[in-house]
């Protein structure tokens, strides 16, 4: 492979010249920027990446961290974010977190030492304070999926129990008033937010909660499969369930399905993301709509414009979910 | 943030030993070691990535370029490849190609420009020829899900005619003598292995082949409902139907259940791939499990080995799909 000792050669400039051409300094001559391009095509040169970046201190890199790239859910995040970072020739490097504070560290550290100039976050490992020292650090960094007061500007963050109301509330509407809930085990703030916006809408349509309503297991089908056959052992008098995702809303189905139990003619259930799967379960899922693909796209550009110190128009960004009806949810009977 | 010069300063050393000391130079002496060291930590700098590649002539970085990084199908395969990845302290820099000549070429560029010695290539867009020459110029290059002879030990690749022939055969073992083939139109490889593989298993049952049992669509939802509703109109004595894949399968699926149409007491339903959405599908689909997950992990570890100039173990590598029974495929009865 040519180096940029053959191309200064066969261009009969010094070496800081090709780089001056390379780096598209005011200081290059037209005289030798012909000189150099036609001895880098001749030799078939790549200009090099990190030469570029070690002379500009910054890459044409935008890294992102997510949870886990295997989920869909961060597959449109990626997506997304990949569509406005190629509108600038830019490009993605990306880490996975899996939720888990060293993890999501070590990604971090790794984008940063690359030069990435722009971040774009999603931690639920990392505590506030950690996340705000990297945010002081690097001025491109932007985090998504969570809300820190601090670093407000600086968060694209989705309203979690405005979701969790909105889904109880969607069942209180259809007769509901014995409502169970299937929680995650997950010791994040998205569990706690939407745990409480479930509990908000029984207490302001005046129905009475009762802790033997909630099931926990983890986030996933699995979790939602043993948290629904806890449930249905109770006994209990509930015709309707809200769910902490449509992951475990997929479990409880599978679970009902297997006892016989008809949804939504016995038991409504609404899910939360409305992920890629909601539409393919059957029924298909009554949900709640995670807007990532827009809060992606804004997490991007606000982090391209902060790595340009250009912070004129951030602002927080607090979106709210929105109900997805499909057939998952009737009306309450036998009450 | 301080510089290799602030550093320099602080250590009482030259730039140049601050630079060994970074690279790991065994020109660097213990004295020098431990007090750069300790400037570096005072002042918290962070070794630049760009100046050490500079020096070595490679990054940390493996480029990975996919078809679509929001598709389940890529994010398994990025998730297995960045295990093995970050097993040897590297990280992933994506691309998607959108299995597109000029998106895939863009993509293939940019990770070559930024030193990726390593590159990981899914690609459907670009000619054999280009690829070739592609791998002559980065000795790390290994394509995934493609076979291409004159670069045999570079490919992993699925054997789709296989796929296809399993999956057909399936079908004829439960009786069935009249089967339909839900095909792709994307003029890829891919599309005509499986359909060969479709109709030698009908041949080599002593099946007669009929081009109206064939249809086509985008290898998506929506064309798998087009193809289906197509199928349906022409009142063919079909029994049971192959896909391209499971996306056309779940297409296929809601517009028989629309129709009323019972899977699989009335008709035999297969897929192709066993993706994510499979088991969430009503009935549970009947797939042909694609192996990405390992084939990813072979693919990395290939890609790593040849560009440290270990190709010892690289050989031909043609992976085989299996039989995934669930439950949308039953006996042929009225025949």
């Amino acid at each position: 492979m040519a180096t940029i000792k053959d191309v200064a050669k066969a261009a009969g400039v010094s070496v800081a010249t090709v780089s001056r051409v390379i780096n598209q300094s005011p200081k290059a001559s037209q005289a030798s920027i012909a000189a150099v391009t036609a001895a880098m095509s001749a030799l078939g040169y790549r200009p090099n990446a990190n030469a570029r970046a070690l002379v500009s201190q910054s890459t044409n890199t935008v890294g992102v961290v997510v949870g886990d790239v295997s989920d869909p859910f961060f597959g449109v995040m990626l997506k997304a974010i990949d569509h406005v970072v190629r509108q600038q020739g830019k490009q993605l490097l990306i880490g996975n977190g899996y939720h888990d504070a060293q993890t999501e560290r070590e990604a971090i550290e790794l984008l940063i030492n690359s030069r990435c100039d722009s971040l774009i976050i999603h931690s639920k490992g990392l505590s506030n304070d950690e996340l705000i020292r990297y945010a002081e650090e690097v001025p491109g960094l932007v985090v998504i999926n969570r809300y820190i007061p601090e670093i407000a500007t600086r968060c694209i963050a989705l309203d979690n129990y405005k979701g969790a109301y909105l889904a109880t509330e969607h069942l209180i509407k259809h007769g509901h008033q014995h409502i169970g809930y299937i929680c995650s085990n997950h010791d994040i703030e998205d569990t706690e937010q939407r745990k409480a916006g479930y509990l908000a809408a029984l207490a302001e349509h005046g129905l009475p909660h009762n802790d033997s309503y909630i099931e926990y297991g983890t986030p996933d089908e699995q979790g939602g499969e043993s948290a629904m056959i806890a449930l249905l052992s109770k006994q209990l008098p509930i015709t309707a369930i809200a769910t902490y995702n449509d992951y475990m809303a997929a479990g409880s189905l599978s679970v009902l399905e297997d006892n016989h139990i008809q949804v939504p003619e016995t038991l409504s259930l609404i899910g939360f993301d409305d992920g890629l799967i909601a539409k393919y379960l059957h029924p298909k899922l009554t949900t709640i709509r995670y807007p990532i693909h827009i809060m992606a796209e804004q997490a991007a550009m606000l982090s391209l414009k902060l790595a340009q110190k250009d912070a004129g128009e951030a602002t927080v960004r607090m979106f709210v979910p929105t109900l997805v009806k499909r057939h998952s949810v009737g009306r309450a009977t036998g009450e």
